[in-house]
């Protein structure tokens, strides 16, 4: 049993953290076989943590764990606090696999979309 | 005479930085013949900011800006304080077509760039 666990910064503007919970939506969708489940978590700010967010997904019985920061850059953040979190949970449940997947940003696909975002507006 | 603006947050971090302006290198390649040049500012803490890096385009004889804003969500910097600066410059030139494309965020592939990214370390 596969999960995605989409991992968000977290915001005090709730209608951002909502934006997470609307997207993850549609990676579950879109997900297709891919992933049983797909949900997310927010480092900070809102709920779940990282923590919870990945003993939710192992108590309904995932046992393999892709956590995908959802960020644009290679800061503290995705270097060493995500991974930190991740880490607490490897300890807790040994016999789970989780694996911290690149974040957003480091896709190449990236620089595609941005022509495209300016597409939509570029006469 | 078109150009794109990649507009980011900025970071204390000169590495993030540099991230934008490598990926604004990545853009230019891609952006072929829509956007004859290509270049990144940002909303504070690093240089060009947001008036400055229109100005340098303007002074390069663009008469057409697309700003695109490298931004995961629709908080106050993408609502307010990016179109704020953009019509600081707006206001000095009010020959040049300036628009602001939607934010990376809302693009509809970003739940595919996800799982993509998900599938580069799940079995």
């Amino acid at each position: 049993m596969k999960a995605l666990l989409i991992v968000a910064h977290g915001s005090r503007r709730e209608a951002s953290n909502d934006e997470i919970r609307d997207l993850t939506r549609a990676v579950a969708e879109r997900a297709g076989n891919s992933f049983e489940q797909v949900s997310c978590a927010f480092l900070e700010l809102a709920e779940p943590s990282i923590p919870d967010g990945l003993r939710q997904l192992i108590q309904a019985g995932i046992t393999n764990i892709t956590v995908v920061p959802y960020f644009l850059s290679a800061g503290r953040h995705v270097a060493e606090d995500i991974p930190g979190e991740v880490d607490l949970v490897r300890g807790e449940f040994p016999n789970v696999a989780i694996e911290v997947a690149p974040y957003l940003g480091a896709a190449q696909a990236v620089t595609d979309l941005l022509i495209q975002q300016a597409n939509t507006v570029s006469a």
